[in-house]
């Protein structure tokens, strides 16, 4: 079967109509590396079922996984050692501070990390990547998303230096959890695993690819390939629903309706789970979306590229809700 | 078109299984009146689309709506000013705060409350609906209520004056909104109004009823009425996903993930949205779910009651991820 | 013995060269009765123990209490119960946090307030006061205070109703301290003795004498009346000087040394106690002091009245450390 | 003039009165070489103005200074850059939060930190010293202190260990100083300097001798060595009624009035200012005390040390206030 013109068309379409919308963000600034990166650019990937492409504006860019690796880090720990394991070492529950507030820990002195999209979380789950070093451990990660993608991957080494060093905030959250007994390996490998896979180098393609093997509940349509169970996609998307937009992510479910989950680097996955009730002919099985858009709002997502979702899940009926 | 024996004998087997999980909460002591409720009960009504109830367990009790009416509230209110309005006065996004506290106001300051699933959200919400005074108020919802329901509904009068005697932390919040301007009407005025509605009784064949039109989007599949728009119902089953169970909203999604309101009483109101592709047949074009189970967990919601929708949601298939 | 005409001079001076820092302040606004005072005006009287009262500056304005009531109406309860009754109930530790913030309690949920120059432990302890009405606390409170000032005191109506009016957040603080269980008598009623007691009217002599009388551990060593015991004098200074300025109590402390409490009317009553090894002559046997300038700083002190407390501190060395 | 054999023998007495009191505490156990003190250890040494030592107890023990360091840290700071350049840097309010809270920096964000009693303070001020290492700033602080007690110092490398290792907390607020810009050299060398500081050995005699020199304003009477100014003195009396004994300052400043600074080895330094008006005959000139009793309480402070000081000064009179 052929890709449907009129699908192009409109993405490219609505792509030239949210341009406008960059202006809304900057580039993340806190990152000198990131904060390089062209406002301007905003592209889209949208991939169905089928395996058919529909790429509009600047998709020729790569760029970094940033928050994106949370949710993908999520994943394979939980391929690995089974979702008990981790449920057991995080929790699921959205909080409203900032993704690197120790706000909620020192009132709540929870037992647990709130969930694995916040950085406290995220750094605690990395950390038990199978491996025994960090090299190790982002080499266990980088395999499991080539499998994915089914292609190699690499690290953004620029983005890595940069991040390293500006890092400070993170270092605090990792030894605070040290401090908690929630890291047990020591807290420069916590941060070299989080900050490598961080700085993992993908393209909207694979973005949305990724996004349309979880909208499958773990199975890609394309390669008839099962990559981790219905379980670990059903709470992947539960998170990229409650936590996955940063401190918008209740805006984004109300107004999209679609789970995804975002980057500072600008980038967003989308995973739209088949809806055969959808009022729409358009991804009634289903596809994967992979966003870039550096200028990102003050929440942290692109802001050209949540305006053009928003505008998508509308006119296409891409809602789970 | 009959009712299924086999879903009535498998809810009842499964209402005799989670009984024993009542022991795991205790009534409301802190409102006396709910806390004299018999915690051993535990009753599920389903209803479907067709109009066939099948309920199980201790459902001849009528209780009280509590914290379930501020799902009914937003959308009372979105029907009769539009989501816009009520966007604009109340935000939905989660919090990891209990839902009476005031720390996330005095911390970040917002400029309305983060969504009308907390009190300081509901409050809110509250007094903004239609009428002069709070009576009038009250009785547009009621009227609104009585419309869903078919048949005329009342307050418990004990409930409501055990409430507005144990409101002091509602009235603080409450002094706390009319200082940051949220609240338009008298602090009294909108308490009386909040404590009605959580004073409602219902039984579990009402909340199932109103589950099911909130799962057909606003639209009552029996009667063929349509009651409140798509979008306002797309948004009410987000918030139900992502704050509708107190603080472990995040966990009743990843573990059920049905759109559910709980409610201090013990009552828990769900909404199965149509599932073409569920993996079972049960319930694959859609329900409405009423639980009634007054032993609460720490979190506030039955006990009993999200032990057995998680059982039900994993056999049937049910969760909307 | 005679008034030393160096020191009037001096008075005036430094009024006519600290005139100037009023413009670092202004009224409260959010009293609308205290907003309407004349920000331009400067006043202070000291008092040494032998009766000669120094006045310079706007010294002929009656203004009200407000905060340094909570400072008078603790000695007056000590007196009545004895400070183990009264220490018992409000602690005596300082908090960085705002004088009417609900977040420490929310944290650490104490089991009585920080202290009691901040709202909520000044609302506790004006609960406790002797009588069983408000009027019947207020008139004890006044009676006290008319004994240490010599004449009849009453209270600013309009400043009363103005505050009444405008207690939203002292009622959600109220309201909180009635749900911890703190407050014994009803918060209506406990907010009626709090603003009355906050809108008595004074002159800076006035405070000159309390100062004084505090100074000199509860006795008047003009009319050499012991009005309360040491003991209780003891704990009055610690607080002023570790809560007495708001949240700049540390850095008046540090620059000024002298206890004293201050309101958002304008007033500061210090308490100058003798130095027998000071390295001035002027007021080593000590001092009260009464100042008024209703321009007051972000914190809610006197802004002039601050800046020229630094100054004659330092000039005739009256810190206490 | 000869030592008076009533004060040994009432110190002596007041030993024994207080010794049981050590089951009020234990000893530091978050950081293992402390927590091997022996918990029932009581020692107190006082120094008066003519040099004499009145011993009492276990006094012959060498203690690390742990937070006592932050006052003397403070000290030596001020007297190298002067007071204006430290207190730019860390502001001297009191803060109801733990020492090693991160909740008032988040909340708050304010432009330093709130005083350098607190360990973020503490950090931010120690860094400062002068020197171009660690190990320099470390020799400055040495030699300012052996200046004072005019003996060597030394570390006990066995607790700097101990706390290198157990210092996670410490670490986490250091990066969060980092990320605040609040510390220009590195976390690393930072915390070098801190924990080297924390580790400095001393005696109970070496505590009296800095305690009499910090009441007689920087100045020592025996020697007549004038160490710092006067008004570096009163700040860090300011600082060690407000903030100096944890969160207990202001019961220790209400029920003992005397300038303190505890640290978590059990080390009590106290500085008795002149009070020529006492009602009591004894250290009416002044002293300086060191206590030791390893046992702490819950909020850090040496439990049996702070009952004892507690009858000291009301026997003798030696309060402030």
């Amino acid at each position: 079967m052929q890709t449907n013109p009129k699908i192009q068309q409109q993405l490219e379409k609505w792509i030239e109509e949210n341009r406008g919308h960059v202006i809304l963000g900057t580039t993340a600034q806190y990152i000198p590396e990131l904060g390089k990166a062209d406002p301007s650019k905003l592209g889209i990937c949208m991939l169905d079922e089928e395996g058919h492409y529909y790429c509009a504006g600047d998709t020729d860019i790569e760029f970094t996984l940033q928050s994106i690796s949370k949710a993908l880090t999520f994943i394979a720990l939980s391929c690995h050692y089974g979702l008990d394991f981790v449920l057991e070492r995080v929790d699921v529950e959205p909080t409203g501070e900032a993704f690197n507030s120790i706000i909620p820990f020192e009132i709540h002195r929870p037992n647990k990390p709130f969930n694995p999209f916040i950085n406290a979380g995220a750094i605690t789950i990395s950390a038990l990547l199978p491996g025994q070093t960090s090299q190790k451990k982002y080499e266990y990660l980088l395999h499991f998303l080539e499998e994915l993608v089914g292609h190699p991957l690499e690290m953004n080494r620029e983005v890595y230096d940069s991040e390293w060093k500006a890092s400070h905030r993170n270092r605090a959250l990792a030894y605070y959890l040290k401090e908690a007994k929630f890291l047990e390996i020591e807290v420069e490998e916590a941060l070299d695993i989080y900050i490598r896979q961080c700085s993992i180098k993908v393209s909207t393609k694979d973005l949305a690819l990724i996004g349309l093997i979880i909208a499958y509940d773990g199975y890609n349509p394309i390669t008839k390939v099962k990559h981790f169970s219905e379980e670990i996609a059903q709470v992947a998307k539960v998170l990229m629903v409650t936590c996955g937009m940063y401190n918008s992510s209740g805006n984004f479910a109300a107004h999209v309706g679609i789970p995804a989950k975002s980057g500072v680097s600008g980038g967003i996955m989308a995973a739209v789970p088949p809806k055969l009730h959808s009022q729409t002919y358009e991804f009634r099985a289903g596809a994967g979306i992979g966003v870039y858009g550096p200028a990102i709002d003050v929440q942290g997502n692109s802001a050209a590229g949540t305006m053009m979702l928003r505008q998508i899940s509308k006119e296409w009926d891409l809602s789970i809700f």
